[in-house]
Parts: structure tokens; sequence; C-alpha cells
């Protein structure tokens, strides 16, 4: 657990809906030191698991998965909301509270054998982590593991990423 | 224009819609070289600017926008959809061909004479840099140019942003 860029996260009561508090990570974004130490962490972490690509979750996991690719020399791949991406996608379902929702990646994004690693800014139930993750493995593709900037441990989406590596900064 | 860039755009026909020629940029972003040539040539031409912070629009602008923050050392700021953002924001109406749209920003996101630089993949109407540009201004901030990855220049959205410092990768 980062406890000073745990002091740069902001609460926000009542969004998107009354009675939940919104771990905001703008302000952790718009200083200089924020966004880098977060990148540099998860940098530090994975550096030596030989990632051939970052694959980053519509649209916070776009905010740190692209420094880090960068930093790790290697190529982004953005797993979208249905009807973004514009050639051919593999879709996947996943549970809301109430409900279902999908996720989306192109078909040609990843190739047989490579090495993925996930990133999303905020580790909650894990559904859409999951689903990012059968996305992959379903190209041939192999998870090397999850980044998330914040876990929320209460919500136990870790139990939905049994046998992956799963580093967060910080935990709730 | 950077010929080595724009050899890794696809065309995707008829996306979102039938007779539009959709410039896809995730056949770029998954080759380490072209994410990094990207970001590097962002960086090497905005680096003397004396910028404060990075301001992407949502959701293709943070791609680029993070890791050009991450190297220029300064904070990022995400513009983003109406409902998006957690904290009070600003507002801003700019005209699509049919109807209008907003985009948002926090309020607290910029301070008075902070000098902000606008990224985002694709200078098409100009309609949305121009709304991200006022959004700045009506801050107090000072827009320090504008980063874009693609430029459709038969669309003449540069009109929109006369008097910036416009720098485009690739021009078609």
């Amino acid at each position: 657990m980062d406890k000073k860029l745990a002091k740069m996260i902001r609460d926000v009561p009542d969004f998107p809906k009354e009675g939940i508090v919104f771990k905001d990570i703008t302000t952790l974004l718009k200083e200089a030191n924020g966004l880098r130490s977060s990148v540099d962490l998860l940098n530090e972490y994975f550096k030596d698991l030989k990632i051939d690509l970052i694959a980053g979750i519509e649209s916070r996991g776009f905010i740190f998965g692209t420094p880090l690719a960068y930093n790790l020399g290697v190529g982004f791949i953005p797993i979208r909301k249905p009807g973004k991406l514009p050639a051919e996608t593999f879709s996947q379902e996943y549970a809301l509270e109430y409900g279902t929702d999908r996720i989306e990646m192109h078909k040609d994004a990843v190739r047989e054998g490579q090495s993925v690693l996930i990133v999303d800014d905020l580790l909650a139930t894990g559904g859409t982590a999951e689903a990012a993750a059968k996305l992959i493995e379903n190209c041939g593709g192999k998870v090397a593991g999850f980044g998330f900037i914040i876990e929320l441990t209460f919500l136990n989406g870790i139990n939905k990423l049994k046998g992956y590596n799963v580093k967060s900064l910080i935990k709730y």
C-alpha cells in the first residue's frame, strides 16, 4: 500500500449514486509525481515478466496503461465498450449488480502465445477484469498479470482473479 | 508528416457509418515503436514550451496524453463526456454535424496561469478541440498548444484553432 499515492486520491460522496463514495483519481493524475509514481511502481513490479503487450480497459485503464507500455517498451491494446472499435472484435459479457454488460477487443489485437498485462484504475467486483482475461485467452494470448491503482478489498474482486499475478498500489 | 507512423494506421471502411473511412490507430498502438515514436515526436515538439499540464480528450486523447505527460514530467487532466467526472465540473457545448454535444472538466483541474497542452488522437472538424480550449481558458489557464496524431486536413479543423500552436504527426 502506497500511502503517498493514497493521499492524492479524493473521496467524492454520492457518486455515481447516493451512498457510494467514489475514489477520484483525477487529483492524483494532475500531480506530476502522482502519475509518475503510479506508473513507476507498476513498471518496477512487472518489468521482469517478459510482457509483449499492455491491455487497458476503457477508459481509465488507458490513462495508466499507455505510459506503462511506453516504459516497458511494448505495444498497447484498448479493450473497449461495445461498438467503439472499428474492425472485427471478440466480445465478452460480464455481470453487473443488476444485469450484464460487455467489453470488446479487436480479433487481431493479440497473437497466439503473446504475454499480455491487463491494466485498469480500479479492482472492484472483478467482473470487467475477468472478462478482459477471457478476451485475451480466447485469442491464444497469455495473461501475464493485472495492474491496478486501487483495489476495493471489501468487494473481493481478487477472488475472480485466482491464479493470476495481481498488483494493486492502493487498497481500501 | 511522419510516413513510418502513417503506414501503421489502418483504414476501416464504413465505420462508424457507411461512406466514412475510419483511421484506426489501434494498429499503430499495438506496435511498441508506433506508440513510442508518436509520444517521442510530440514530446520533441513541445518540450521547450514550459507546459504545466496535459489535458487529454476522452478517450483516445488519454492514450497519447498520459505517456506524453509522463515524459514531460507534468500532470494529466481528463476532459470527459458529460456525467463521467465525479466532482464539480465546467461544461462546454460544441457543434456536431447534426445537433450538439458537450465535454466537461473538473473546476479545480487547472489553476490560474497554468499552461496546458491539449492532446487528442484526431483533429477533424475541430469542434471538440475548440471546446477543450474554452474549458481551460475559462478556468484562467493558458492553452500552450494542441498535439494530434492525425489531422484530416480536408475538414479544415485547423481554422477553429487559429492563433494556437498546433502539431499533427500525420496529415490526410
